[in-house]
């Protein structure tokens, strides 16, 4: 590992915590997941911590068709969209890095490629788009469709709408609009690009109506678990978010996937792999896990096994919580969000756990394995071990309680990173490249010699 | 006509104003159709000028494919995206409307809806979407369609989308989201409606992930002129752009229009008509005609015949300019603009014109039929006479140069409407709906008693 090398980092913000029971704090701002005023304040949190990028959860559909009986008790039902919050955040901030989701299989290229191209514009090159792939039924409901598309053809689907939109976002030159008022020239068609494309997914003309955005390219994000989830991140992504329960298993994974990136022409450097870690801080360890406590306490059994369906794909609802999940009654695999599942029964065969002891662990580590609860001192030990190890570039911080558990992160955890020499003390860029480190792709005009003649 | 009436005012941007050779006037920010601040300083400008909102010019298409050879000397190749700017001007402005353009042809409901509602949260309750059908066959091109579908079935699908994105709005009643912490309830299944449409075109569940917005519904736009163009504005619209070229035309637009409300069981006040109008502003009304014709002469021949022959559906390349379009070259319709090309060839019958009149005339009126260029008392002459003859309820204005002929526009068309008491001193409401006076659509509760149960 580089000497001096410092560690990445994104927040991820869902509702008011990615913790279940966070909205049950009396102290948690009621409807903050609809309100842009609560956004900005976490963005201009982040900022001030001088984190990397700023990222919203999403969803394609509200989690309440199945069973609104119960999920009457969650949260994550209806919030702001991504795409729209994060240009308005653009307007709100300065140098954070700003992340949205688009889906692969419900989107339309031309869409996606021009609004992230527009946003990449309005924040002076600091967006990055994340690409799923949508596993939820609930999603597909939403769209047309009956059944859900199989996993493997979700993510044919995805490398080729990654390819249409990076082609497209290649339309033109940096230089292509020489606005010469004394020739009359307003664009040279030489260095406009016609993508063309015609795959088995997507046909698409081109040139994008958008010129050439600051980065080049907005930064590729990817959440690689599975296997074609892999091959995707190693082919096409700059930042891939990876979920690891221990530093073997994190280990083995950063190994693998940067090991993947050859046979697609890449350096290990060109993707920033970066673990999710929900960290629960205290001023001290024991005050932290007690605060913890209470939170977990909060949650209620209904919920908990709600949660615990949905992530392993079988209808729990009625079972005893003192006692584990009866044998049998998990399915083999799942179609939704396969490398989750893997972890959640890989965890359950390591330890056998009562359906409560499952679903406080999911809650601890929503949308990860990873969690920590502690002191400053003890959540900078795991970031610092896992970093120094070798084992991931930087971390996805999934908040439990906002705003407060964001601020303590940014008081408490940002400093002590810093005081090690982890983290930067300042941004000293202006773009999501400049901070991250990624080279912005060269223009198609350099790396294309011989692309085709763009005018008739 | 009632005394005391207002007139309603939106402004329309398109790179640097809409007259072709506006990027050629030395006095021109160039590049300003891909800068915020520059659309921020526009919108800003309007909002100072109490106007009811702006508007963004779209395509979903370069105008490059077929002519880049020609469009090199032309603008709108590529330009910011307008639900992403949008946004963002959302949060650096405080009242003025916000308006982007959706294509029911080339996007999905659940995607438009959620931004839509989103947007409306954002903005305090300010936006609006103008529906369009997108008629270029270069952005069929782009959405992997060969041909374009036939213009009645793109209204068809126009009139089912509006409904799936109207039933989404209303997934969740207003007070849906219950969020007690002592129950635990997050929200009131009773308040939530799951919208389960199945039609011709989409299958869309629902509910929305989006509580309802501050709008209720974000005010509805099209530009109707066809007749299923006026069917759809009758029938779903709020606000309906109009394209009239003289005062008589305008009248029967007006009555034909409102009178097609009643049997879709809507009143004439639920729907505003706002007339096309090109003002170019002068200190004197021999200035002006002085500034005009030196930003006519700009024009570049072949600049002229692209901009005709894309609006006239035939390739005009080559024509002389000082004599008539040969008879029998144009064709009998088109599957693309239908109403302008109507307007554009009635006037060639009204009036034998050359291809330099004809150019001259549609860069004058770009995107309408209406300009006029004169003095603040001539403009206000103009606006006051439609609209106390009862041909509109406002105007969509077109600036041809940015940002100076908004800048006058403001400073010196509105005091002069204030002083006839024909425009507001200030705002009086925060809403589009308030500034609109269009009343915010009741919640589904109170207007559907027999909606289905939400739960399962």
């Amino acid at each position: 590992m580089d000497k001096g090398r410092e560690m990445k980092i994104g927040v991820l913000i869902s509702d008011v915590g990615v913790h279940p029971a966070a909205w049950l704090d009396p102290d948690a701002p009621l409807g903050g997941e609809a309100s842009f005023p609560f956004y900005l304040r976490l963005a201009r949190l982040a900022e001030a911590g001088k984190l990397d990028f700023f990222f919203m959860a999403d969803s394609l559909a509200s989690r309440t068709g199945d069973m609104a009986g119960v999920m009457r008790q969650c949260t994550y039902t209806a919030h702001l969209e991504p795409i729209t919050t994060m240009a308005a955040l653009a307007a709100g901030t300065d140098r954070i890095g700003l992340a949205a989701t688009i889906s692969s299989t419900y989107s339309e290229p031309y869409n996606v490629a021009r609004q992230f191209a527009s946003l990449d514009h309005i924040s002076n090159g600091r967006v990055a788009w994340n690409i799923v792939t949508t596993a939820y039924p609930a999603a597909a409901a939403n769209f047309g469709r009956d059944m859900q598309e199989d996993h493997a053809r979700r993510y044919r689907r995805a490398n080729e709408f990654a390819d249409v939109v990076n082609g497209l976002w290649d339309s033109w030159d940096d230089d292509a609009f020489v606005r010469d008022r004394a020739s009359g020239i307003h664009f040279d068609p030489e260095r406009m690009h016609v993508l063309d494309h015609k795959g088995d997914f997507f046909a698409v003309r081109g040139p994008l109506n958008v010129p050439r955005s600051p980065q080049g390219r907005p930064v590729a994000i990817s959440a690689g678990g599975s296997e074609p989830g892999k091959e995707l991140a190693a082919r096409t992504s700059e930042v891939v978010f990876s979920v690891d329960r221990d530093l073997a298993s994190a280990l083995a994974y950063y190994k693998d996937l940067k090991g993947r990136m050859t046979k697609f022409g890449r350096r290990p450097d060109d993707l920033l792999v970066m673990t999710a870690l929900n960290p629960f801080v205290g001023e001290t360890d024991e005050a932290a896990q007690d605060a913890f406590a209470s939170l977990q306490a909060r949650i209620h059994p209904d919920v908990g096994r709600a949660i615990l369906s949905v992530d392993l794909d079988v209808d729990l609802r009625g079972l005893p919580i003192d006692e584990p999940i009866p044998d049998g009654m998990l399915p083999a695999s799942t179609n939704t969000t396969k490398s989750y599942f893997d972890k959640m029964t890989q965890a359950m065969r390591d330890r056998p756990m009562t359906v409560r002891e499952l679903y406080e662990a999911a809650a601890a580590s929503r949308g990860g394995m990873n969690a920590v609860v502690g002191s400053p001192q003890t959540i900078a030990d795991r970031m610092e071990e896992w970093f120094r190890a070798g084992a991931t570039d930087g971390f996805m911080v999934r908040i439990p309680q906002l705003p407060d558990g964001l601020a303590r992160f940014v008081d408490l955890v940002v400093p002590e990173l810093q005081r090690r020499g982890l983290f930067r003390e300042d941004y000293t860029g202006l773009t999501l490249r400049d901070h991250l480190g990624l080279r912005r792709p060269d223009t198609p005009r350099l790396c294309e010699p011989s692309h085709r003649p763009a005018i008739d």
